[in-house]
């Protein structure tokens, strides 16, 4: 297979360095070819501006989303971007590794998905009708692909479990996995989560690659989250509510885009 | 009062801008100070790396934690940041205001708090002991302060909505609001959200300028979300686990966090 890995950590020697060795070796000792994205060692860019959309004329009030239709429509997206979007479409599994800063990804990271996810290449596709809204939140153009999330976080499991002050770590990446991974089109894999990341040490590092060398193992087989596809029946369209009836109303408002078992 | 807004939007002929300029003048016109940080206006640095801490040496590892610490510390911060957080330190209230970008913040604001928000600031205060674990989630720099979201979405309210398929907005923006504000000690007042914010029309701007005009009347006396303090006594320490018994069960992750009326 082809996997596709968007790092972003600035620094190689670090536990985030270390573990995207471990992902590298490991999917090509396996045979798979890889390609990697070293955000900070490529300089990405990570504010969308004006440069982004040399086509448009320096007077024109600048619409992010159209600008992004046009460019992307006419071919005019930067260098930058286009190949990131081509790294996307080679891929049968495409990997994001990052640390969680603030409960979310580092700017560098979330610049990427701003500038790379453009209308009309993960979003602004299919026929908007009352019977589907876009081909989107299961459909789109990452569809056939699978995805998931390597994080690394400071704070220790408990704090980031069901009753945890941080909120359910599935929670937290909810709005990546669904909103953003899935949304494009993607199966998402199950995340694979590294707590206390700031306390590694050498065992806890060999522990910590021999679980991720085992979750890369099974890349074709483990089961996706099961999120509920927009345009699949269990949607009011367009309003996007969950049909009534439908998930446990006792469930929260996140969880309740997952299928029962 | 003294009110800094922390702006994140590429186009100052937008629907942000106008809101922008409607807020400036509202406060300005009750008699408040007012401090504009236009993050796009201002070219700021999005990116956390080596370049922000001149006083690491070259050839050392790049912990980004013990790098904050240090520079923290011994006040070696660049510029941008220090004026940043003399703005924060200035302040009675601090607004952000941002598109939701992928149910996010834009990169550049997300820069912001990854750089801004440096240990010693705004994480990394206070004692660790069986009682107490740092001053966050209630306590922190930012006590006594107030804060609060302006966000603009592209998708319609009910997508946004309990059971609408992007997730409610509360939650989406918890990781925001909990994590990041009251993290850091301030008292967070409900967001400011508009919807359909692409499809605005001269109608649609002025209704909504009204309300925010209004929402600007009430900065003092709003009621804030009743988040529940990390060393008040509702969590274990240091599991920071939320008690038994405290919150409904059937409550989602995110709202456990919140007080019950």
């Amino acid at each position: 297979m082809k996997v596709f890995i968007v790092f972003a950590h600035p620094e190689p020697q670090s536990l985030n360095g270390a573990l995207l060795r471990t992902t590298v070796e490991e999917l090509e000792s396996q045979g798979h070819e890889v390609q990697v994205s070293d955000l900070y060692a490529m300089k990405w860019k990570s504010q969308v501006d004006r440069e982004d959309f040399p086509h448009l004329a320096p007077d024109k009030r600048f619409r992010v989303e159209y600008a992004s239709a046009e460019a992307t429509a006419a071919d005019t997206l930067t260098d930058d971007v286009k190949r990131e979007q081509e790294k996307l479409l080679w891929a049968d599994v495409v990997i994001f590794q990052f640390p969680l800063w603030w409960l979310g990804m580092p700017a560098i990271l979330k610049g990427w998905f701003d500038r790379v996810y453009s209308y009309g290449f993960a979003y602004g596709l299919g026929e908007y009708n009352d019977k589907r809204w876009g081909d989107r939140y299961g459909e789109g153009k990452m569809l056939g692909k699978r995805a998931f999330l390597v994080v690394t976080a400071g704070g220790r499991k408990e704090h980031l479990s069901a009753r945890g002050i941080a909120g359910p770590i599935d929670d937290i990446l909810f709005p990546i996995n669904h909103g953003m991974l899935y949304y494009s089109g993607f199966a998402v894999l199950p995340p694979f989560v590294v707590y206390l990341a700031n306390r590694s040490d050498d065992e806890k590092f060999r522990s910590t690659a021999i679980e991720l060398r085992q979750k890369l193992k099974s890349l074709s087989d483990e089961r996706p989250i099961a999120y509920r596809r927009q345009n699949g029946g269990d949607y009011e369209i367009p309003t996007l509510v969950l049909k009534a009836g439908l998930g446990n109303s006792s469930a929260s408002g996140f969880s309740l885009h997952i299928m029962e078992e």
